[in-house]
């Protein structure tokens, strides 16, 4: 049911990446399960990992080994999250790093381990440390779409984004993947995004990058306004492109890089959106008019996250009265109902707080119809303004949640 | 598919109290969607509302009226919400107030306007107007089961309650009505609530007991997160049962009648829970060992909107792991997840961040299969607790809400 997702792309050889993709068999036989990335020495890593405090055993690790070593080896498994392992959790995660450090002759801090899957059983590691020798024994540069297969849970299809940009005679790569489908509201990553350059970056400038950008992208995508345990978005920088490093964000090739960098980021994230759990519809809410972008933002939220905005749209109902209530009750100071201004689809819906003269039920139901809404709130009181995008709620989510672990 | 609901109860003549049924043909003909309640003189006459900033018309009139003049008359209607309609419907509801005070030979002011339905149409107001005379001449002190069913939209049930108590020789009554089903989640009072009592308490008095007991009843039920635009809760004391007119919420009477009242507020207020667009269950979520209550109503509220658990409780599946991501998110400040319990109907699910050593499948499919599920979460950090009642999510809210206007 994806609404408007591309084919996987055709992704390049990234210098300094190479991909390996196993089945370890954790939760069904048959299935990619296991992926490892492999960086050459040097690269520059970095990530930002959900703020949910509970969060999973292998983010805790991550954030420690980030820190510690240069990371050469990310190790991914679907199937199973194990978050609210306790301690059995982190020591699982911890032999399987082991395990892959021995066989790879690395340290085990050079090791960044990620999980996704049922939350709350125990991490099967023993399937995956048997896995790992055959990941490791396919590793090789255009195993992009494999990988993309490799880490999806309830995703029906694999997620990848490319863009290459030129640059004072050298040729640039920015390629990644991404999964997720359920538990979708990030705050400051993603389920799981990788994505890699060949650019050659100092790991500082790559994080503030990482950081602004995913408040572009991947923290304001929200398909059922859950924050998962496991949200991971890896960076990686190989520095084989042949430039010089990057040491500021300012430098020219740097605001090339931040463009290219924002496109691929957005892509997979509204890849998330678009094969949400029972999407019939990729929504773009967009609220302008704020006194301040906090406002914006938690209004485009709000709407985002409400059940009757949401079947309504699986109904392609023009309900409007239900989006103008969630603006209502969205606890922005100072609002002036008689100021607000609704569009859908280009249509105007509302102004001055009632119906647009200029309405009639069948332009609303034509708005309504396509898969792609564009849901235009103008607050009418500031020029501050944000982005978020999201699905409608439909009978395959209740599902989909329903049956999820049966 | 009401989840334990009981019979509208056998309630008793309230002094003071008339009531009149009319069939107005609003949104479908035979059906009762007019409800006159008409009061005595003298009666104190108290409410809280919606905190929408998008507050229907009728909201704005009753709070006007309100302060303006003694309340005689109590004027509902279903099937038009009368919200998001501007000026016309300002205009609309206070026509409709105007004929009533004129057949009725009394002031404007002294008609508490209400409706609940659609969102974004205007009135039917002539309907409305057409009908008045029918209510009017069907006043009985009886109507208590008509005027139940005459304030239903999406509801299955009428709602009603009633307590009597007895004190220093004399008895008292309270009882009331209430509807919804669908965009519950109140903030100052539920979709519409309407108590009585024929104890005499000055409208002070009354006023400060309604806003305390809607704070545990009310304001702590949830469906879908969705705050209304025409929330009303109104409390009527008649003065007709004998006593001294009550002058501060301290006297014994006055404790007395809280006790009472606040069952009737809930039990109304759950019903609106039991009757949830879809229901299949009955949650109550408690969270104890907060620091704050502040910290243990976000969490209680957090847990009662995620789409996740809800639809888990749907699927009597015991993905705990969902409950404790969500408490991880819900942003309580110095959360220790290392302290959190987790009980469900008496089960003790997980502790110290993890799983309990004594859990098992068996027992926690045996605790999530009954209707009335309760949900214990404690954070293990303080001593303030809070509890909100809300219903699992399933395919008939998507259903119901998906062909709501067809």
């Amino acid at each position: 049911m994806a609404v408007g997702l591309h084919d996987f792309p055709n992704i390049p050889e990234i210098k300094g990446v190479r991909i390996g993709v196993a089945e370890a068999g954790i939760k069904k036989p048959n299935k990619k399960d296991l992926v490892v990335f492999e960086l050459c020495e040097g690269a520059s890593v970095t990530g930002v990992f959900t703020q949910n405090a509970f969060c999973a055993a292998p983010v805790r690790i991550c954030q420690k080994h980030l820190g510690k070593s240069a990371s050469r080896y990310l190790l991914i498994n679907t199937g199973n999250a194990n978050a609210g392992t306790g301690q059995l959790g982190l020591d699982d995660a911890l032999r399987a790093c082991q395990v892959l450090a021995d066989q790879a002759d690395t340290a085990i801090e050079s090791i960044l381990p990620f999980s996704t899957g049922v939350i709350g059983e125990p991490l099967p590691v023993d399937k995956i440390i048997s896995a790992i020798p055959s990941a490791l024994n396919n590793l090789s540069a255009d195993n992009w779409y494999s990988a993309g297969v490799g880490i999806m849970t309830t995703d029906t299809l694999p997620k990848g984004s490319v863009r290459t940009f030129d640059f004072a005679g050298k040729q640039y790569t920015i390629a990644g993947v991404s999964k997720g489908a359920g538990m979708i509201r990030p705050n400051m990553a993603t389920m799981l995004g990788y994505v890699f350059s060949d650019i050659a970056m100092s790991v500082d400038v790559l994080q503030s990058i990482l950081k602004e950008v995913v408040n572009k992208s991947f923290n304001r995508i929200t398909v059922d306004s859950d924050t998962s345990t496991n949200d991971s978005c890896i960076a990686v920088a190989t520095g084989l492109a042949g430039n010089d490093e990057i040491t500021s964000a300012n430098e020219p090739l740097a605001q090339a890089f931040i463009q290219a960098f924002t496109e691929v980021m957005q892509e997979l994230a509204h890849a998330i959106v678009r094969d949400g759990e029972g999407a019939t519809k990729f929504v773009t809410v967009e609220v302008s008019g704020a006194a301040i972008e906090q406002d914006a933002t938690k209004v485009a939220f709000e709407i985002a996250h409400s059940p009757l905005v949401k079947t309504a749209l699986f109904a392609s109902d023009p309900n409007w009265g239900r989006i103008l209530a969630v603006v209502g009750r969205a606890g922005v100071e100072g609002l002036d109902v008689d100021a607000v201004q609704l569009h859908i689809n280009g249509v105007e819906i509302a102004r001055n707080g009632g119906l647009s003269p200029d309405y009639s039920e069948e332009l609303g139901q034509a708005a309504m119809a396509p898969e792609e809404i564009h849901i235009l709130v103008d607050l009418g009181v500031g020029n501050a303004s944000d982005t978020v995008w999201t699905t409608d709620f439909s009978h395959e989510y209740v599902t989909i949640n329903a049956d999820y672990r049966t």
